[in-house]
């Protein structure tokens, strides 16, 4: 069975200078793959200009395989406490999966982000799939628990209710830590249309601190 | 305040092979796609060759724009009972997001997927985002719940246990439904490593049947 240890997190050489020129340099290259990615959910083009399409995506996929590695992005940290996780299904700023989700900490420790959401993350006609709900609300939910990267948590229970359908398009989330006890973090959020206050779905968490990050340095989420 | 009805989903004139010659010709772009979103994970190429793949990327998004309604592609179905929603963000053959899954219905009503997971759906190192464990089983669930598609349900509650890290990598999930009573139907379902019988994380379910779905002859789950 997989366990997670700090072994999971290694610690890089890079400067933070050429981590930020990397994000820069491949997030423009996932920004435009998101892009392809949405057009194609909604094109009408015909198999001519398909097969044109296709051709030009694989010559780009070949240029990029030309130095890949095949292991999965991980989660890194440098000397100076700057960390990335570019593969973050979530916010991973090198996956075209992720919106890419930013998150926001307010004076008050409440946790929060806006962010559109595209055709890419339908599920019932014209709203957002409610797994995508459920996936953003437990990405934010654990960085909430994590308290400002002072600790490291792995979700335990996750809780959610489906109050009203979430439009596609610009949504608000935020949670707040409810309550701490031992080993324990209880965390409250919602998700909701960016131009109303009434949630669409509602989240109760409870994360853990796992025994072994008592003697380690690295903190953050495990999502 | 969004709501969902019948009206949600749109009866459409093309034929059911018109419908499978569109899967198999936009279902081989977005599996071009699924391709290059999980090299530029990967990639450690030069920024020279960053930008022709950028260039490339660009112009097939250009061929794909130059007839793309803006509209989320919807759930759609025929006079024949075809039902499709390429755009779904689990199971949309035409969502790159999706890795699609595909799900199976045994004679004894169990649903079940197995569903290779790469790079694109990490969260904690080397393994599946929690988040994405709830996507994916939000969404089996949804369909175990619609009872082989007889009945149209919207997610009430949904509740998520993570019991142990979920590797990147083949996974297998399953569903089944353990109560109906009235409006409300109970589904269990937990996701694992295809190679292992021990559960990462298991959920329970609870979906309901919208009164609204009475009249209709729609069915299935509005994920």
């Amino acid at each position: 069975m997989t366990s997670l240890s700090s072994m999971s997190f290694s610690e890089s050489p890079l400067s933070t200078a050429a981590v930020e020129a990397a994000e820069a340099l491949y997030g423009e290259l996932t920004h435009d793959i998101r892009g392809v990615l949405d057009v194609a959910i909604r094109t009408r083009v015909e198999e001519s200009r398909v097969a044109q399409a296709r051709q030009l995506i694989q010559q780009a996929t070949q240029i990029l395989a030309e130095d890949a590695p095949p292991e999965p992005a991980g989660i890194h940290y440098n000397a100076d406490g700057r960390s990335w996780n570019w593969g973050n299904a979530v916010v991973g700023v090198r996956n075209a999966i992720a919106p890419p989700v930013v998150l926001s900490w307010s004076d008050d420790d409440l946790v929060s982000s806006d962010v559109d959401l595209g055709v890419a993350y339908e599920g019932p006609p014209g709203c957002v799939h409610g797994g995508v709900s459920s996936l953003l609300l437990d990405h934010l939910m654990g960085e909430t628990a994590s308290n400002r990267h002072t600790q490291l948590i792995v979700t335990g229970t996750l809780t959610l209710r489906y109050v009203h359908p979430l439009p596609l398009g610009r949504v608000h989330m935020e949670g707040r830590i409810t309550a701490m006890s031992g080993r324990k973090v209880t965390v409250a959020a919602h998700i909701r249309p960016a131009d109303s206050d009434v949630p669409a779905v509602e989240a109760n968490g409870l994360f853990i601190i796992p025994r072994w990050a008592d003697a380690e340095s690295v903190t953050g989420s495990l999502d």
